[in-house]
């Protein structure tokens, strides 16, 4: 018996592999069993049949014929033999006797897949990538995080599981630290600890938003927050944005016509314009969330990179009315690889919000967590920040200048005031996407493009590239738009 | 002008702050004048007045004027003095105008605070804690890890935004390693890598369900994934579990009658009682599955601790037609604080999924991530799942020979065959919230009876304790169980 069954082809072994040659007997005869091509009550062939069949001892094959009985694939019959037991539940053999055993998991789902969110094109591994506005992540000192990271982790305590709302001493730390840098006043536990920005976007608009609520969101604006607001049911309602910002005339239009549940504003620096909120607009739309009683979801996710005067107090900071819900992150200051943000607001919301954190994700990495806190408590983050900001100043001035030099008749741009990009916009029409494309061809990624193609704008991002980094990507920039412009 | 103004109690300064005492000075400006207390055209006073009030350098009120100046807040007019700006719009001044000037965030947010998923409780910090089945993450080789994270820290490449399906080097390595340890066998694009379980389970119902969709669960299950089923709109059938696991008979009954979306289960130990699913409930299940074309949630958070024969093969082992999606985490190997999980599904599955991972949180720590790559690739995982295997098992047996000798008249239990808590059940009617209560006021927290209290039913860890820390727990637990039998 079984002697025409393909054995050879339907056990495949793998010698190197980790995983016992048993194991990877009895893995492929279930596969067999459960496809449908070992039907019940087969007779199994002799272990020592089967033993010379795979080149295996014929103890290896015992011990796999022992495990699938304990199992209960098999049965033994004494006297008689083994067999496929009969007391399976049949799959449909619906895949082709011929097929390998050692099946992938499909292409293919068998339930019904939808795709509400369209993908994100991934970064390509460009030589050189100008990205819509990153640190540059060879400042970043990781050495001496990691090394924090090393010596917490030595303890017990910091490896359990931990308060979902995130470790406590890094919200004390934290709230001095806002507290100084910013002027925003809160007590550690209206602090909740995220994994950056996005989680805190995500968070705060899954709490505050049901099915069709209203959303004012910038005409232009951070598209991976629109997708946020889309996800949660939000209805978005676009305002212009000119360069004060969001335009508190229309936000004011809108509340007298409708409730408003929301606002989501990138105060300090709008993304993608990198324009400033001016004090008037600050204290309207302040005044404005009180009137209509909507929550104003501040992401301030590149307070600490100003450079020229001090920086404007964040709309939390003058809030005293709990109007304001308060978004920061590490990621801008040190590297996006150290996934730590957090989200500032009124007591009763942080508890609101707080389940929400532990469904999606139990709980943040304590340990680097606490590191962070001991980095900042030493002084190190404000001196971190303060070396890139002369630095990236630098850059910034950098690449103004060449915009001015090269490319004066084709762009337009104000150098802005902070944050890490230049916004450009383009004077004739230009593909941008087309001049990405061009760049990609010559081993530079032109990043910041993909949503701004309607608006002939471009953010170039200055902060992750030296001087010579940046000549040399503007370089192929500029060849691009006049090879771009002599085409039209 | 301005003397009878608080100037004092309304400009609090902090001289130990790294605040500058001039911002200092500006931050309490500007909220006197956003609080309405500092009204529009109302004249400041002089600087060497100010200053001798505060006892600071007349310089430093000088800057304080200037910067507010700068920022719109104050005017200047010349012979005439300093005056609050006229153009400002005005908040109501809703404070009481003896209200401190330094407030916090407010208790309260102006908007609408709605709560639909309640708080959980967070661990108390006791002596002792009996979980309901951690990890003891005394055993674990952070050294290690944290080493190689900061040695992969040291390249730049690793600290940029990666891609948000999780570090591709760690992909390879976990398909190559479930292939070895469970026989399912994955491309590296089949899997999505998370920060645990947690963010899986999560993920895969937000993709899966629209409001109103059926979800199968068992009558007792992980309630952290019924809350995310709830959250995602999921309407939940329960269906009984006996020592077999959840009955197949009970969910063929519910899809004769209606059409399902969705099933969740622990397969390999059911969550919190402990079962196997046997071999022909997964046929049977898998088989239903295919029929009624639904997706099987297979949250396999425990696979690696069995301590009998080797383990059944995971639903998604045995799968060839793409009905499930597969859970695991290193966090029950390794250590809570290691946030590192996976979720392996059929490939167009995978693709619909990772955009919603980049929208609750951009990406996962590549640092981490590449550093468990390397680690597994050296086989310490492996490793150290035996070491721990050995111990644990030894902890379990403690338990089990605790459980006969001192509780077999008011406890019953089956030993389990995995995992890291055993599933006991009170004979006779105890409180067990108030078995808590009562652990809790001796330095003992007994964690796993929070769901279960209708089932008279804790789950006893016993992986994360000594067993003289297990003795010295069980004793509190078993002098609880005596009074409150006593009481009754």
């Amino acid at each position: 018996m079984g002697q025409l069954y393909p054995w050879k082809t339907s056990i495949p072994l793998d010698r190197q592999s980790h995983r016992p040659l048993y194991l990877q007997i009895v893995d492929a005869l279930i596969r067999e069993i459960v496809s449908g091509r070992l039907a019940s009550e087969y007779k199994m062939p002799g272990t020592r049949y089967l033993a010379s069949l795979l080149e295996v001892n014929r103890k290896t094959i015992a011990i796999a014929y022992d495990e699938l009985t304990a199992q209960g694939w098999l049965k033994t019959v004494p006297a008689k033999g083994t067999f496929v037991s009969d007391s399976l539940p049949q799959l449909k053999p619906v895949v082709p006797s011929d097929a390998p055993s050692s099946t992938y998991l499909p292409e293919k789902a068998r339930f019904e897949v939808t795709t509400l969110v369209s993908s994100f094109r991934n970064s390509p591994n460009a030589l050189l990538r100008i990205t819509d506005g990153s640190p540059d992540v060879r400042l970043a000192p990781t050495e001496e995080i990691y090394r924090w990271c090393r010596q917490i982790a030595k303890s017990a305590t910091s490896l359990r599981y931990q308060d979902e709302q995130g470790d406590s001493y890094l919200r004390e730390t934290l709230a001095q630290y806002l507290r100084q840098t910013r002027g925003l006043v809160c007590q550690p536990e209206q602090l909740l600890i995220t994994r950056g920005s996005q989680m805190g976007i995500f968070l705060a608009f899954q709490a505050l938003l049901q099915a069709g609520d209203t959303v004012i969101v910038g005409e232009v604006s951070y598209p991976e927050a629109n997708r946020v607001i889309e996800l949660c049911g939000g209805n978005q309602l676009e305002v212009p944005v000119d360069e004060q910002g969001l335009s508190t005339d229309a936000i004011e239009a809108i509340c007298q016509r409708q409730p408003v549940r929301a606002l989501y504003i990138t105060s300090h620096h709008h993304y993608p314009t990198t324009v400033t909120l001016s004090i008037d607009r600050r204290m309207k739309l302040l005044a404005l969330a009180q009137k209509y009683d909507f929550a104003i979801v501040e992401d301030d996710y590149d307070y600490d990179f100003h450079y020229a005067s001090s920086p404007l107090l964040p709309l939390a900071s003058l809030d005293t009315q709990g109007c304001v819900i308060y978004l920061g992150s590490f990621t801008k200051c040190i590297a996006p690889a150290i996934r730590v943000g957090y989200l500032a607001a009124p007591t009763d919301f942080i508890r609101s919000i707080t389940p929400y954190r532990r469904l999606i994700d139990r709980q943040g990495d304590p340990v680097m967590e606490r590191a962070l806190a001991k980095w900042i408590e030493a002084g190190d983050l404000q001196r971190h920040v303060k070396k890139s900001l002369r630095i990236y100043r630098e850059r910034r001035n950098f690449l103004s200048q060449y915009l001015r030099v090269y490319l004066n008749s084709a762009l337009s741009f104000r150098e802005p005031e902070g944050g890490m990009a230049t916004w450009v916009r383009c004077d004739s029409i230009i593909d941008t996407l087309a001049l990405a494309q061009y760049a990609s061809k010559r081993e530079v990624s032109l990043e910041g493009v993909e949503h701004w193609q309607n608006y002939q704008g471009i953010r170039l991002g200055f902060a992750s590239l030296t001087s010579d980094e940046l000549e040399q990507g503007m370089n192929v920039v500029t060849k691009g738009i006049n090879f771009l412009q002599k085409k039209n």
